[in-house]
């Protein structure tokens, strides 16, 4: 990783991919990852692309500072299956004072299996919308 | 539930309502319902709707037909709590020939802590696209 | 539920019956419930005899009391199916200083499916082991 | 991995170890692993076991062979927690013409945090109980 320094600002990685193996009990009775289950494999991807920033969520977390989920959607468009090895792929598509976006495509291979859009706030202990802190604007 | 029969058709129910309680693992470290887990709901809530108009999931699969999400969107709220009773409601939003969307509330009493919209396609055994059956047009 | 008082105690309950439908997510490729979902079931099971005995398993952990799981064992005869309709029971074993141990069944109908033991301690906000409360001595 | 070979049969591996990274949604409301969660977790370290020993699990149930777990016990000594990196062993305790019993641990570095017994039997695609292959005999 690379770390680019612009006008004292280290700069950010904005994109990341992990790899992640569909385990037995993520497929459903037809065989295939249950469309649900996807939400947690782009959920490991935003937080290795934080950990590869130098962030770490849990520790985020011990500050008082959690990200909620607001709204997320995802088109299906191959299914993924049992034993699969799934390239799963975060990009920061957009950052407000209030909102934070993400895009996520799942790749096996060649095929792209699922392209998803996540938008994130931050909140407090007690619930509260926080503004995005500067560490997460690009 | 009313069957009404116009022309030799007997009305559907579009929409239904199912009271889920909250269980202690679908809550994450925040004590709030994983966000993956709300599709879970839904889903519980379509198989309801499915069975309160005469129609069996599991036997339409014994059959050879199965139901696979291409889309799925959720709209969250309000966080959804560990031992909270939820009330998960579907409506058929629209019926085309080769699809079936749904529109889903989630309701906490009187406050709404969800909103999603799931749009599925029916597969054969083989996994190619068949036109959604007659039972499903409303 | 009837309260029989002796000596000033009010009796409690020992037993208990949830009735738990088979989700389909909760189902494995092999189109059974997976095997780590009896655990998720039995802890249902005990969350509802505490609620039957007047107790709120939610509000005790808020009061900086939490139950842990030190040992857990099930015996699977039967596989239970997508759609099934189990009943799931549980019955206080023992009851020790430290120490819960529940006995659970899963029926489905007459069909005797899984039987288990878990053993509970209860520990504070810190991690440290507390005496298990009279509440729950029988 | 050497692959030795007496009287014509080829050594099997009887040990393994995995590393995974607890995920966030597999953490509930205590901010630990879900007790049902580690039977998750030893699955994955008995598929690589297998896959290690050049067996594929996936291809195994194409060919109509199944392994059921029949008898699963675990105990905790000390929880896992968010963003753990664990150390998930297996090792073959003892294979009989119709069972298949392997002993589980997990560690955090240097800590124990569980020690599990999960017991197999091998079913065809009727469910009906099948001989252990030689492949799995030790």
């Amino acid at each position: 990783m690379v770390h680019l320094v612009f006008a004292g600002k280290v700069s950010m990685k904005t994109e990341y991919t992990v790899e992640i193996r569909v385990r037995y009990p993520e497929c459903d009775p037809m065989g295939i990852v249950h469309h649900s289950r996807y939400f947690v494999y782009f959920e490991i991807a935003r937080t290795e692309l934080y950990r590869a920033n130098g962030g770490n969520y849990k520790k985020m977390e011990a500050d008082g500072r959690f990200f909620v989920v607001v709204n997320a959607e995802c088109q299906y468009k191959k299914p993924a299956l049992y034993d699969d090895l799934l390239q799963v792929s975060i990009r920061v598509q957009k950052v407000t004072r209030a909102k934070l976006i993400h895009e996520y495509q799942i790749h096996r291979g060649e095929e792209l299996l699922a392209v998803a859009h996540i938008t994130l706030a931050m909140i407090d202990r007690e619930g509260k919308i926080m503004l995005i802190p500067d560490e997460f604007q690009i």
